[in-house]
C-alpha cells in the first residue's frame, strides 16, 4: 500500500499549496455549521485543520489522527500569531483515526489545568500531556544536558554509579532496604562514596544518577527518589571548589534558560539574576537574618527554610543574584567524610548553594587522609569494616579533593517557581504514592 | 602562602625552559645512582620527573605528589615516543607528598594487570586505576554520550524514569523487592512502561537509566544492575523502527570509536565493521545456522549464545558487518506489550540487534490499542489493576509506536572484546558480589 511521507507540523508552513500528510493528537475542535476546525499537534508544533463532513466532526480531544490535506494560507483576519503555523491551515482531504480516546475527566484544552496536586498526580499519564505540564520537563531535560556540558567543560569524565549497596552510605536510618538474593542490601542515599573512589582513577568525574531517601515525612521539597547531578574533583582546595560549584551551577541554569526560551515564556518565566554570588559563612548568614529579618537563629546548626527564602531575597536585592553560597556548617552536623576547617575544626569546609529560596546543591572539601578518615568513621560510632572498598581508595593515595551535588528536580522547581517538588518529577515517589496512592492498592505488611 | 598555579601535564611540553608546578600520582620510579626518575600522571597525561636526593628516592607508586621544577628537553637518545610529553622532562626543585600509599598488593606498573576476575574486583578501588582498566570506562563514557547525541538527533526528549514501582514491570519472578515504608515495592526491570506512557507527551523520548534483574545465576553476560539506554518513538511502523534502531546503534558506537581512539589503540582495538546490517527473521537466522554451522535449532524460540556468535561471524564475513538484526521472535516468548505480526500472529514485530556475537539491543513495535493491550495482559494471567497508570496512557489516545533498548555494559564489552560483562561495569553487582564478596560479610537472613 502506497502511503505519503509524513510531514512534521513545524514544516507545514513552508509547503503552501502542497499536499501533505500530518499525524498527531487532536487538541480542540470548533464546529462552524458544516465546517469543522481542529487543532492537531505533534512534537514539533500545532496546526489548524479545516474540513467538512462527519469524520472530522466526530473527532474528540486526544484522538490520534492522520490527515492528508492541502496547505493553504489563512485569510488575514484568521491569522493566529500565538502559533508558528498561524498563517496557514490544512484543508483536509482524508482523515484516519489511528487511536481513539475515552471521554476526558477534565478539560485538557484549558489554558492551565487548575487541578489540585493529588488529582494532577492521580491522572499523571494524562496531565503530563498538557502543554504547561509538559513544558516543565522540557526545561528539566535542558537542565540535565546543561549540567553534563558544564561538567565536561571542567574536565570531568562521566561515571556510572551503582544504586545497590550493602551498607548505608552516610549512616542514618532513612534508607530503603532491598531483599538481595536473600540478603539485606540498601538503595544508595547518594553517589558520594563511589564518586570519591573514582578520583584516583579519573581525577575529575561527574554522574547523573538516582539517590533514595526513605524520608518518613511528606514535605514540599522532598522526594523518596531523586535525580542527583554530581561532580567530584581532585587537587582542589576550598576556594577552587566554591568557584567550580558556582560555575557549574550558573552554566547549567543559564543553559536551561537559554535553550528553553519558548517553554519558559509560556510558563511566565521571571528571568534569573546572575549577579556575583555572595559567599557567606553560616554565622554571617545568620547575622544577616538577625539584622535584616529580625529573627535570631544565630545558635542554630543550619538555616531554616524561612532563612533560605529570606537570604535569597536579600541577595536578589543587594547583589542582583538569585544565588547565595553558604559555607562552614558545624562539622558534627555534616557527614563523616567532611573536612573540618583547620582554623576551627568545629566548623567544616562545607557549603550549600541556595537558589531562589531553596538549597539546590551542597558539598564539601573531603577528608583525603586515610588515618584521619578512619578516625572520623570511628568517632561517629560507625564500623570501618562496612567501608572496605571505600577506604581502599584512601589507602593507596587520595589527593586533596571535594565535590558537590545538585538536585535536578529542585533546580527545575526553582527555575519555574513551582510550589511543590512533585510537580518537577514526571512520576514522583513519596511515602503516599508510587504512581497511584498506596492507600488504594495495598495493605501494610 | 603564595603557591604557584598548577600546570596540567599535557601542557608541560609547551613550557620548555619554564618553571612549572604539576600534581599527580607516581606511576614508576627508576633509580640511577644519585639521580632518580619518576613518572607522574594526572588526568591529562604522564611526564617524567628527574631529581636527586632522598625526597624523590623515597617515593613509591600511587603516592600523590606536587612537584615544582623546570621543564627541559630530553637528550635525543632519551626521547620516549610512547608518551605525548616524551620529548621533555621536569627537573624537580621542590617536591611535596600530598598523600602516601600503602604497599601495593600487586604490580600496578605492569603493562597489563593479569589478575583473575575475582581479584580484579576484590581490589576494584585500586585496579580501576590501571591505564588499561581505566580505558574501558573512558570508552564507556563515550558510548553514553554517543547514545544521547544519536537519540537527540532523531528528535527524542530526555526523560527521567523512576526505578521504584509497585508492580513487576514485565511479569516474571526475577525482581528485587524493596521495603517501601512498610509496603512491598520493586526495582524496575526496565524503563519500558514509563517510556511508553510518555509517548503521548513528547512523542519521541530517550533515557539512560538503571534496570534491575534478580537473575539467580552467574553468567558472563548478566549483571543484577545494568545501565540501559532506551528510545521510544511514536508514529512509526516496524521498518521505521528497524531503521532507527540501526541508525542509533551505529551512530553511538561510531562515536565511541572515533572519540576514544587513543584508549582503544592502547587496548589493541579491532576496527568495527559497519557494512550494511543484514536483517533476518529468527527462522531465516536459524536456517543460516543450520546450513553454515550444521546445527538444527530451527524449532527453538530464541537464538542460543552460540547461534549469536556464529551469526555475527557469518555477517562479518558475507556482509562486512559486525551487526545482525534478527526479527519476528515468537509472540508467546515476548512481553505482553509486543505487537503480533498481523500476517502471522504467532510471530511478533520484535527484534534483537546482535553486535560481535552478543545481543546488545532489543525492542519491538508495541500494541497501541487499549482493548488489545488489555486482552494481552489478561491472556497472560496478569492483573490489569496492576497497570492502572500505564493503561491510562492508552485509554486517552496512543499512536502506533515502538522502541528499543541498549545495554551500555554489553556494548562496551563487545566494542572491547572483553570476556566478561563484569569488566565493563565500574562496580558490578551480581548474586555473589556487591563490591565485596557477599559470602565474606553477611550471613543469609
Amino acid at each position: 500500500m502506497q502511503t505519503m511521507q509524513r510531514t512534521l507540523i513545524a514544516d507545514t508552513s513552508k509547503k503552501i499549496g502542497e499536499k501533505v500528510e500530518i499525524s498527531g493528537w487532536v487538541d480542540t475542535k470548533r464546529d462552524h455549521g458544516k465546517i469543522t476546525f481542529i487543532d492537531v499537534h505533534d512534537y514539533t508544533g500545532t496546526v489548524q485543520i479545516v474540513g467538512a463532513g462527519e469524520a472530522i466532526a466526530s473527532l474528540k480531544p486526544q484522538y490520534v489522527v492522520k490527515v492528508e490535506g492541502t496547505v493553504q494560507k489563512r485569510p488575514p483576519q484568521m491569522v493566529n500569531k500565538k502559533i508558528k503555523t498561524g498563517e496557514i491551515e490544512i484543508k483536509s482531504h482524508k482523515l484516519e483515526v489511528l487511536a481513539k480516546s475515552q471521554e476526558l475527566p477534565f478539560d485538557m484544552g484549558a489554558e492551565t489545568l487548575g487541578l489540585e496536586l493529588p488529582t494532577l498526580l492521580d491522572f499523571r499519564s494524562l496531565t503530563l500531556r498538557h502543554p504547561k505540564v509538559k513544558a516543565i520537563f522540557k526545561v528539566q531535560a535542558k537542565v540535565l544536558e546543561g549540567f553534563r556540558i558544564a561538567a565536561q567543560e571542567i574536565g570531568c569524565t562521566e561515571i556510572v554509579i551503582p544504586t545497590i549497596a550493602v551498607s548505608a552510605t552516610e549512616g542514618g536510618a532513612e534508607v530503603f532496604k532491598v531483599d538481595y538474593y536473600g540478603r539485606s542490601a540498601y538503595l544508595t542515599q547518594s553517589p558520594q562514596l563511589y564518586k570519591q573512589m573514582l578520583i584516583p582513577v579519573f581525577e575529575r568525574v561527574f554522574t547523573v544518577t538516582k539517590a533514595y531517601r526513605a524520608e518518613p515525612s511528606v514535605t514540599t521539597r522532598h522526594l523518596s527518589e531523586v535525580t542527583q547531578m554530581d561532580c567530584e574533583i581532585g587537587f582542589v582546595d576550598f576556594n577552587d571548589l566554591l568557584d567550580l560549584l558556582e560555575k557549574v551551577a550558573c552554566q547549567t541554569i543559564k543553559y536551561a534558560e537559554s535553550e528553553s526560551k519558548e517553554d519558559l515564556d509560556s510558563l511566565g518565566h521571571k528571568k534569573i539574576a546572575f549577579g556575583k554570588i555572595p559567599r557567606l559563612t553560616l554565622r554571617e548568614a545568620q547575622e544577616i537574618i538577625k539584622k535584616e529579618f529580625k529573627r535570631d537563629n544565630t545558635k542554630e546548626k543550619d538555616l531554616t527554610p524561612q532563612d533560605e527564602t529570606d537570604l535569597c531575597r536579600w541577595a536578589a536585592g543587594i547583589h542582583k543574584s538569585d544565588f547565595v553560597t553558604v559555607t562552614h556548617f558545624p562539622t558534627a552536623a555534616k557527614p563523616f567524610y567532611t573536612e573540618p576547617d583547620s582554623e576551627n575544626p568545629k566548623l567544616s569546609l562545607s557549603y550549600d548553594l541556595l537558589f531562589r529560596g531553596v538549597e539546590v546543591a551542597s558539598g564539601s572539601q573531603r577528608i583525603n587522609d586515610y588515618g584521619e578518615l578512619l578516625a572520623s568513621i570511628k568517632s561517629r560510632g560507625m564500623n570501618p569494616g562496612d567501608f572496605e572498598m571505600y577506604l581502599m581508595a584512601f589507602k593507596y593515595g587520595m589527593p586533596p579533593e571535594g565535590g558537590f551535588s545538585f538536585g535536578a528536580e529542585r533546580i527545575t522547581m526553582n527555575i519555574l517557581g513551582l510550589s511543590n517538588i512533585r510537580e518537577a518529577s514526571l512520576f514522583p515517589r513519596d511515602m503516599d504514592r508510587v504512581d497511584i496512592r498506596l492507600s488504594k492498592v495495598e495493605k501494610p505488611k
